[in-house]
């Protein structure tokens, strides 16, 4: 049978809740298919500040370099929100990022037919929504040189920052974006604000340079502004999408909240080689924190995500997606997502159906 | 009677169309106040590199300069989409903007009861909708050095911005902010990236500061990311949003998108002193051009909004209001914000139209 190692960083907030269930799928979709999975779990976040001072610990980080691949809760609260910026849980997740080079943040946003009332867009709009941001996420503004803050001639305090990136970082982002949308529609759109920025020039023409590459992939382009208003006006215009750093923060949680149910998202992070790093896309929701209201669902299939582009275990991804669709077909929901008519459960619950569908 | 210079920039695209109408509207409403224009037509943008070979010739900044407001139709078109960057419609427009020191930006988002069903949103989260941005226009990453290209250490191209602010520029910004919240209902939500980027902390630490000049403002502050969330999740609970250039460039144009009808949405640029810039929110359209098709009426609420922020003649920039939702009351509609049981007007005729009531 084979065998896996993932890290298993609950976080903080609902992370611990959510991370447990996703680790029974992961047990059990993985005892049906012949895969044994060996899990560690280690501090991260504000957990780790706590426990040792530091967002990201050392020997968090190299566990998770030497696993197979890394399942993230969700990092961040109240609690630490005023410390200074290499004391931030948030700052630890940029350093995981930065450590394992997973250079490329692919986040889906998919309006299920079940869920499609969720959403504050019209049904009309909503249904049948099916994009995925492939979003860079070790370069550009989050990690450039020089940063921080000085003073001016007039002695004034400045804070900066700085957008950069160079052609082989585009280039990588690029081929993977082609890549993921041979596997879905054929269709790429890469948001820039070429029109202002030279960092945006260089991205666009990376971006068509690459394109040769990938004849069969329609490539379209379009300014960050722009992408903001058409995910509203008709977001089902959008295949693949992919864009930097930054541009990619702001799109792709707003195209998740197109969805509705942000509670149902998860995302993969990917690098060259190495251990993937895969997490639900929303926080960690200190206000419900404990009180096993959670949506596990996120999570779970990001750990579907896990071993679909982590592992290379299709099989096993798929029963952990279609257990999902069937929690729902049962109509059991939980708070995010509940309209009359459903079955409000809990974590736990929703946790159990799902492993009794598996 | 008063006597004021307009500069009038019709741009490209639509935007001569647009403008047409918006100067009748302005001669007329002024002529019942007792007020006097005298108009200076300049080129700009596209229509200017045609003619001159640069897209804000310096004839056109100056005059722009001594005059009393300025008033811009719509600039950009595919002729120009591929030229170099100090030859881009795009270019002329940033000039303008720093050459006036407009370093306020105030785009309204509003949702009108009679355009409610333009929104993709559904009709209760849409309607009620009444928000400002304020942008900062003049700073941030659109213009903060340095910027290029350069070749690194393994001979690749690389392309850099800089996202720098200094506290001046903060406070000036927030000041406007706080002001314009102060004329609405009182609440300014300040937006940033202040979990990752310096120039971010120091923004939100001098809106911080400056929120105490203004005790009577209720601040809060939201990261970018999660503000492009609730942009679509519940754009009610904004009144006032204060943000950089480059993510009030994105937000605005999402809260327009939010209304359903960018053809209706003005825009106010502002500056210490010296006459504003006044710009519907949408572009020059060239598809349609000179077919009669334009909604002209964000280019008459800009002129509206030139009376009231920029000569502070309040009782005509009223006329204007009143006669716009009166065209929209009779019924007419252009072909952007049409639907089923109202009248498809042209840009002629709904500018008639909007005379008449005036
Ligand atoms: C927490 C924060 C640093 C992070 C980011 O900006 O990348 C988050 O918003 C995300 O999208 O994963
Ligand atoms: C045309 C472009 C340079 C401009 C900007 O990015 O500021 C436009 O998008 C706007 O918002 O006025």
């Amino acid at each position: 049978s084979r065998r896996y190692t993932i890290t298993l960083l609950p976080g903080d907030g609902i992370g611990p809740e959510v991370i447990s269930v996703a680790k029974t799928a992961l047990q059990l979709a993985g005892s049906l298919e012949g895969i044994e999975f060996g899990f560690k779990e280690m501090p991260m976040g504000g957990a780790a500040l706590d426990l040792t001072g530091v967002p990201l610990p050392e020997e968090t980080l190299s566990t998770a370099q030497q696993s197979d691949a890394v399942l993230l809760g969700a990092i961040g609260g109240y609690k630490w929100d005023n410390n200074e910026k290499h004391l931030k849980p948030e700052t630890g997740l940029l350093q995981l990022r930065k450590g394992l080079k997973v250079f490329a943040n692919l986040r889906p946003a998919t309006v299920l037919p079940q869920l499609v009332e969720a959403s504050t867009l019209k049904k009309e709009v909503a249904e049948g929504v099916d994009l995925m941001v492939v979003r860079e996420l070790t370069g550009g503004i989050y990690f450039g040189q020089p940063r921080g803050f000085s003073t001016n001639d007039n002695d004034e305090e400045v804070g900066f920052n700085t957008e950069v990136y160079a052609a082989h970082e585009i280039d990588r982002i690029a081929r993977i974006a082609f890549e993921t949308a041979r596997k879905r529609h054929g269709k790429l759109c890469s948001v820039d604000k070429a029109n202002v920025l030279e960092a945006s020039m260089l991205w666009r023409k990376r971006v068509t340079a690459i394109a040769s590459e990938y004849p069969d992939i329609e490539l379209s382009h379009m300014y960050v502004d722009n992408a903001a208003m058409q995910l509203v006006r008709n977001p089902k215009q959008f295949d693949t999408i992919v864009t930097n750093n930054i541009f990619g923060d702001i799109l792709s949680d707003e195209a998740s909240m197109i969805t509705g149910s942000i509670g149902m998202l998860p995302s993969a992070s990917l690098g060259e080689s190495g251990p993937g790093l895969f997490e639900p896309i929303h926080g960690s929701a200190p206000d419900i924190a404990g009180q096993d209201k959670a949506n596990p669902l996120a999570t779970v299939l990001s750990a579907a995500m896990l071993l679909k582009y982590g592992l290379g275990e299709e099989k096993a991804a798929q029963r952990i997606e279609a257990a999902v669709l069937d929690a729902l077909n049962k109509g059991l929901r939980t708070g995010d997502i509940h309209s009359a008519g459903y079955k409000l459960v809990g974590c736990k619950e929703m946790g159990e159906e799902v492993l009794k569908s598996i």
